[in-house]
């Protein structure tokens, strides 16, 4: 394992508005973003990793609020598959999102006081993420990058980023995701948005000076968890084990409505622990921002179109238990990018974790991940 | 299409308490069911329904709250494949329901003034249900079944029985079940569970003078019927398409959290469709019901034990595209009867609704009910 890296909570506002797809402009925009390695003089190292919906920029270093190691810190690092002894690696939270970079929680500059956003910030999009990116590489100087890298949401991001700017990334990884958000994802989307829309503290929106609607987004937490797990997985993992009593008492059914099962335990603890460093009114527009997302849509129904003029080369991993972003989706990529003329190289591992799979110890994930972007 | 027959709401008080696993008594207990079709003077023609987590005794008559036919007029009737021209069928509302039967908005015996149980009303299982169903059929007089049938936790009640009472049942068909519920299942349920426990009005259970916890019940209802559904026949269904405006417009994406997308709409309106006419107690009675079902782990872990002694035949019908009691659980029920020396057809129907293919226009499934049964 690499040493901890100290978090450095860097964060630059850009010099301009940003225009969004909506058509409205967001001003002013801080990113927030941190920075692993030394920079080459010729720029010819840096790796930009986008993070998934609930992640941050806080890659590989401790998360300033929980204190947990970074989220992909087995795969960034001194001597890790993305080695920060050779590569310069950044991350940034996205616009929408609660780490830094200006989202709902942010103060609304037409308002006195500097009160939140809240509900009036602008819906934005997958490519309005990546927009802020590319100004932020703008601002500290880098034309192109040596790879775009991402998982889930991740992968849309560096999608979107190397469609928008085709000639400025050298190599696009994409893990466990999808070039457009299907109907069934949408669909648990929704129940998420529904959950934390149903809690009475959410007050369309309003809470930032009381209480959050931490009973709703715990909700929409619980839901999408299991969807990132697979069906054997919870089944390896839990079974049907009932928890241990707090006396440390052999579990027993209790006939009334407590954690019996240790799936139950273990969902309502990813529930609580969720809303300690996440923001109910991000998790709103970061999932809008994904079932918006489909890169054919703006190509005429063609995806094949979103990658002409690409300069770069392309991975594109799926997992076989992943039914979020299952296989089929990854080789729908494929398939655009092989009738665009892009070099593409496509690999399926086999791992019990489903979706979690590209965060987690997958065989084979650190040398695919280390042999593309070397 | 038969003829709608008319919702007969009859019901029974049992004489006796019902024993429960918990080790509580239910006293009163009322079974309100409904009956079709002429019982044959020598009891050889009696089947039973068991009706599945959100449904109730309406099989086949309009359901007197919302007015809708029965929810499963197209297998039930004169003519149709369950043949109420040849079999006198009942099915009874489960205890813990919200439809007539003894559940946790009945009037609690303890209370003074008939205040309701809440969460007062005890734990009941799917054997307890299923108690209650052979003291109705005690008290009708009714000694051995024809048949019995059930779908998804109908199924279960059907398996229940046919092991509770392993000589009263000539024939035992389940459809899209398992003997008992998987950890993704639990876990659905239990984010189900805390949508309802979380909307503050739901207040401990306490809500029946004041306002139902409508939008907790919503969500549960939303989340739950994602997993009725397959993922292809979601994206053949609403895939990606924009819902059209009030206005009549095409949709375009409204850059807010309005109701986009068709699938969104959809779901909404399952929600909100649901909780006027369930129970949001129920809910949680009867997912926990299924929940604490395992029908192995009553007999030492060997489901075969399950059946030791069955004097009926089965029929075990799974659906390939429910990714909710997949095929695999059949299997494995198939697998204890022929362990159990019972004689068992298996049928896996392939289908796009998913889960809810036994209710469906699935090809094959009309001809497997009504070759079974007849």
């Amino acid at each position: 394992m690499n040493t901890p890296q100290q978090s450095q909570s860097l964060s630059l506002t850009l010099p301009d508005p940003l225009p969004l797809d909506s058509g409205a402009q967001l001003s002013p925009v801080t990113i927030a973003y941190e920075q692993y390695g030394a920079r080459a003089q010729d720029d010819s190292n840096v790796v930009v990793i986008f993070h998934a919906l609930t992640g941050d920029q806080y890659v590989a270093s401790p998360h300033p609020a929980t204190g947990k190691p970074g989220w992909w810190d087995r795969m960034v690092g001194p001597g890790m598959p993305i080695d920060t002894d050779r590569y310069y690696v950044i991350c940034a939270n996205v616009i929408g999102g609660c780490m830094g970079s200006t989202g709902p929680a942010s103060a609304n500059p037409e308002e006195t006081g500097g009160a939140p956003y809240g509900q009036n910030f602008p819906v934005v999009t997958i490519h309005d993420m990546v927009r802020a990116i590319g100004r932020l590489l703008d601002a500290l100087g880098i034309d192109r990058v040596h790879a775009l890298v991402g998982g889930s949401m991740g992968g849309m991001q560096a999608l979107a980023f190397a469609s928008q700017f085709p000639t400025r990334a050298d190599r696009v990884l994409v893990l466990a995701s999808a070039a457009r958000q299907s109907a069934q994802n949408i669909a648990f989307h929704e129940v998420g948005r529904q959950a934390i829309m149903a809690d009475a503290n959410w007050n369309g929106g309003e809470y930032y000076g009381g209480t959050h609607p931490d009973a709703g987004l715990a909700v929409a937490r619980m839901a999408a968890h299991i969807t990132y797990l697979s069906e054997a997985g919870l089944t390896e993992k839990f079974g049907r084990r009932l928890q241990q009593r707090p006396d440390g008492s052999d579990g027993t059914k209790s006939f009334g409505f407590e954690a019996d099962f240790q799936i139950e335990s273990y969902l309502r603890y990813q529930g609580s622990g969720f809303t300690r460093r996440f923001d109910a009114n991000s998790y709103l527009y970061i999932t809008r921002a994904m079932d918006y997302f489909d890169l054919a849509e703006e190509h005429g129904g063609r995806l094949a179109d979103a990658f002409a003029n690409t300069s770069a080369r392309f991975c594109i991993v799926s997992f076989d238990t992943d039914w979020l972003y299952p296989t089929e989706e990854g080789r729908h990529i494929v398939r655009a990018l092989n009738a665009a003329g892009a070099p593409v190289s496509f690999v399926e591992l086999s791992s019990p974790y489903g979706h979690d799979g590209f965060l987690l110890e997958t065989p084979g994930l650190d040398e695919v991940v280390r042999g593309f972007v070397s």
